[in-house]
């Protein structure tokens, strides 16, 4: 890759960190900045002429939401600076989006720019709009560029590392997708400025789950700056968002297409916090990631169970969780229903469910070894109404 | 891959050949046989076997047209001896299935037979059911594994080797897609018994091309067996079928993405091709094939023109093609609207047509260097009501 910013803060220019993603001649990289709407245009032109495909990119499809179409044409205007024609297509907000008509209106929409496999494919926005913009730059024309500027926290330290992107059907979420890495990542943690305190504080507990699965002594650190993150002190936002990226990017680098099982480590608290999700409803009281806080002091009460760790770590876990302002159980919810749901967990094999649980802080293990009265007791105390 | 086939007409069980696709990890093995209906479920299971994602596979989904529905419900009862549940689905024949609302209907089947990510995708068919299957296995949760049963020359001996798949937007043809291999091909040439001939012939245009720009024997071959080959004798089927997925999977081998350009000598023929189908207008006059052959004689034409070949050289793959009850021409078509139509050709750089056009028989060499002059004096031959 050539052109590569510098590795650590470079006061400069504006103030960043870089984040490298190793991944052969996929590889990229992911910048990040804070209040650099112009610096946007040449990471952009940089990152387009590092890669084989985005090299001599005139053309680009800005794909956003209305929450932040403002920020999505200053992207526009930054890439018209480098000869790049933009265009900006604002989708509905929410996961209704996710749909493989919606990409259809996208792609037709780059048809009628005449758009070759040079063009450009731009995600401005979150998880929706990076999913749904990623799964049309990886089917149009067989694949073209995409470039990824993630504006809430959930989808900076989590889905602009990993190459997933897809769309939903009616009766099955994610359902429809690839693997296609983006040429780069341009992350501002400005943009978090305007983020709903709740989308906040539910990107925290991706930002704990690293922490817990990868990093003892980057746990302490989200321990000691929690009330810093909350209060988006910059530096602090983008040390802690790039380490995140980081740690995410060593285990994709090792197991790009979930096929060695390495992937599976970051499904930690997920296995609950899925059955929780699904069972109080999409859309309902649990955002994603409410039940992926709950469910790792739940999964981390298993591994405790399984005499794996002691309660010292679950108790630390659930009350670093509870300082964020998250939700550390599922108090009324069926544990029946929620046995029911996991039993339809992916990472199941056999007909055991499958869990990844801590060894000690920092280390965790994809495991069979819970036994059905083992999950009968967490889950009994999970939903308890007296916690 | 394991229990790979031998690679020559093994007449211990019945008489076939093998043709290894050499893609690292994404190599795969071509099975041509004549009239072994139940061979394709040993194959389809070491097919499987010797792929990462197939091991294992227990459930599949075999994508047809009506024409074909009853060869796809042997196929699926030769995969249910193997212990893999087949569904059948049936799409109406045509390239209006190849769209993304089948796709949509293909991958909700999939979702309610509760397919995971070791499910198989079957397709029995010609092109457009290859297209479209292949699409629906490239994106169900991110890719599932491919078998493919080609049942038309063309299919067999074009779209059964290099993992192109696609659907149709109504603005673009083939626009939506990915480069996913399947795991193994299987083809028996009894297909062909109940080929219409028009279509037949057409698959022989492509097997022209082949000796063309790949290999003069193989021409010599074709000129040779032409008769045998539109009578469908077995034997000289396999070996022309089979040579030519050779041929083919020696380029796809160097050019998998389609990056370094060498995948282009495989478009001889369909510059003014492909204007002659969008002149005389799709599903009109001119079928691909008929189109290609048209397409051929004007671009060898056109290296005449430029001295790469002489006189004969043209003459003879327009005997050839005559032979083969192929046009040679394009009478009445209007020779502004081919240029204009050429100009949109996805090879062109700046500005200037580029073509593939014979140096010699069985070498071939993209170029711009015909004139706007040369072109109109072939176009006006191809057109010209008197030929």
């Amino acid at each position: 890759m050539t052109d590569r910013p510098p590795d650590q803060d470079d006061q400069a220019t504006s103030p960043g960190l870089t984040v490298p993603v190793p991944l052969g001649d996929r590889s990229y990289a992911i910048r990040i900045v804070s209040g650099d709407p112009i610096g946007f245009g040449p990471f952009a032109r940089s990152s387009l002429d590092a890669s084989r495909a985005g090299r001599g990119c005139r053309v680009a499809l800005v794909v956003t939401d209305a929450n932040v179409a403002a920020l999505a044409s200053r992207h526009a205007e930054a890439l018209a600076g480098q000869g790049i024609a933009a265009e900006v297509a604002a989708v509905p907000p929410g996961e209704g989006s996710k749909s493989l008509d919606q990409a259809a209106v996208l792609l037709d929409r780059l048809i009628a720019m005449k758009a070759d496999r040079h063009a450009a494919v731009v995600a401005v926005g979150g998880g929706v709009v990076g999913d749904l913009a990623g799964f049309v730059a990886a089917t149009y024309a067989r694949g073209v560029p995409l470039l990824m500027a993630p504006t809430t926290l959930l989808a900076q330290v989590d889905s602009s590392v990993g190459g997933k992107v897809a769309v939903n059907r009616p009766a099955a979420k994610n359902i429809v997708g690839a693997f296609h890495q983006p040429v780069g990542v341009w992350i501002d943690t400005d943009s978090l400025e305007s983020l709903p305190p709740r989308e906040l504080r539910c990107g925290m507990a991706e930002v704990v789950k690293y922490g817990v699965i990868l990093d003892a002594s980057f746990f302490d650190e989200v321990e000691r700056t929690a009330d810093a993150m909350l209060a988006l002190e910059p530096g602090v936002v983008r040390r802690v968002v790039a380490r995140c990226c980081e740690l995410k990017a060593e285990v994709v680098s090792q197991d790009e297409r979930e096929q060695t099982g390495l992937r599976a480590v970051l499904n930690f608290g997920h296995t609950i916090g899925h059955a929780i999700e699904a069972v109080a409803g999409y859309g309902g009281p649990f955002q994603h990631g409410e039940a992926v806080s709950a469910g790792m002091v739940a999964e981390a009460r298993l591994a405790e169970r399984l005499g794996w760790i002691d309660d010292s770590l679950a108790d630390r876990l659930s009350n670093l969780l509870r300082l964020l302002g998250l939700p550390t159980s599922a108090p009324g919810l069926d544990p029946d229903a929620l046995l029911d749901a996991m039993t339809l967990d992916k990472k199941n094999r056999g007909g055991r469910i499958r869990f990844v649980l801590p060894r000690r802080l920092g280390l965790v293990e994809l495991t069979d070894a819970p036994t059905e009265a083992d999950l009968r007791v967490v889950l009994g105390e999970l939903t308890s109404p007296a916690v």
